[in-house]
């Protein structure tokens, strides 16, 4: 009777750790998310239940309901697995759902994954640190609170590449407020659509440009000097999954 | 006659990636640095060569020696593994070898992997992120350069966690310039010796008392509020890597 939290990866079931994906294919039951690759979700066995809790506009399944449902099935079946795309305790709720589980006294373990945040950009030749390009890297999200319109002014560092996740929608005043905060209108900017799988998609430009690039959810923005280098062959489509 | 650069994880071999697991199985010859757990080498075949080119103080390889011996070793043989700790693009210099590869015409790869930087302070039970305690996570390596003594003051942003690697020896700079930046003397802090192996073990304190600990390299960093929260069962030795 156990819930184990397990990290998905950036896409494609390959680049789920040998833990997870062993923890998958012994599931009773498997909740998930929307951005979790159908390519991971064919590693469970033809018994287990899917559950998907896909948070999309209108249709999401609220946090609280996620809980109370792990809950209950960790209460009900030996092996329940909660995968989440990349890793789970990045911009994953993850630590909320441990918080719950063992709150109502029900068995938890986490098997980390290979997050999106740096693999995303990898996928596309960007390393997300480089000597002499950056020393270090911040990762956070694009939701912008209607009150807070300094937030991406603090985050203007050249010293550090910024990896902005689910940044689409705000992605013009992501750009605007580090422009403010003194990030040249001039530091390389990549995109990366539906990275690791066969619909990956890379567009790159200046950050100044940023805010009118036709990009779409959902995307990885990389903002820094490391984001103008291709340090991997793009493949391509029939090869890239090799 | 490709050079793959594949993540090793954050310690135990359970926590590679399929694909990584599968090439190391696979490999004529590995290429590792010191920090790669003993349990990922055991993954390749008895026949494969081992070398190496772990950089400890006084006895490392430099990088361009690394770079040279990685061509060679591309050129004659059909499946070179160079094996790196965590991610190999976190402070892994995999850009710097790809690009000497592709420079020198040797076909390469990458396999991303679960990077130390987050997975470390969730062995701990230590989410980097988490709603209403961190916006978001920076990941830095501890070396300051000696001119240099305001970079870890423009680090201090009570919104982000922060994670440093390699930082044990300059805990005590660290600390100060954080402070010295506006961050809390009483932020939460916690320090994750040798995560994921069986000699892992943690110390939580206050950011005015890290300079004062008693660590040892390798260790994670981990400075932010999230430090004080514990999510994951910390389980006894014998459990620990079930």
């Amino acid at each position: 009777m156990t819930v184990y939290l397990v990290g998905a990866g950036p896409g494609d079931a390959d680049l789920v750790t040998v833990r997870g994906a062993r923890l998958i294919a012994a599931a009773d039951v498997i909740v998930h998310d929307r951005l979790v690759d159908r390519s991971v979700l064919e590693l469970a066995p033809p018994s287990a239940e899917l559950i998907d809790v896909g948070k999309e506009p209108g249709r999401s399944t609220s946090q609280s309901m996620i809980n109370d449902l792990l809950v209950s099935l960790g209460r009900r079946y030996e092996n329940v697995v909660r995968l989440k795309g990349g890793d789970p305790f990045v911009f994953g709720r993850g630590g909320e759902e441990m918080i719950a589980l063992r709150a109502a006294g029900v068995h938890c373990d986490v098997v980390p994954g290979v997050t999106s945040a740096f693999a995303g950009p990898l996928a596309a030749g960007v390393p997300v640190t480089h000597r002499g390009l950056s020393r270090g890297v911040t990762v956070v999200t694009g939701h912008i609170e209607g009150t807070d319109d300094g937030y991406f002014r603090r985050l203007a560092n050249p010293d550090l590449s910024l990896v902005v996740l689910m940044g689409v929608a705000a992605r013009s005043a992501i750009a605007s407020q580090l422009i403010d905060g003194g990030l040249s209108s001039e530091t390389p900017v990549a995109v990366i659509e539906s990275a690791w799988t066969r619909r990956e998609s890379v567009t790159r430009a200046l950050l100044r440009d940023l805010g009118a690039l036709a990009v779409a959810s959902p995307a990885i923005i990389v903002i820094g000097p490391c984001a103008a280098l291709s340090v991997r062959e793009i493949f391509d489509e029939t090869s890239a999954l090799v």
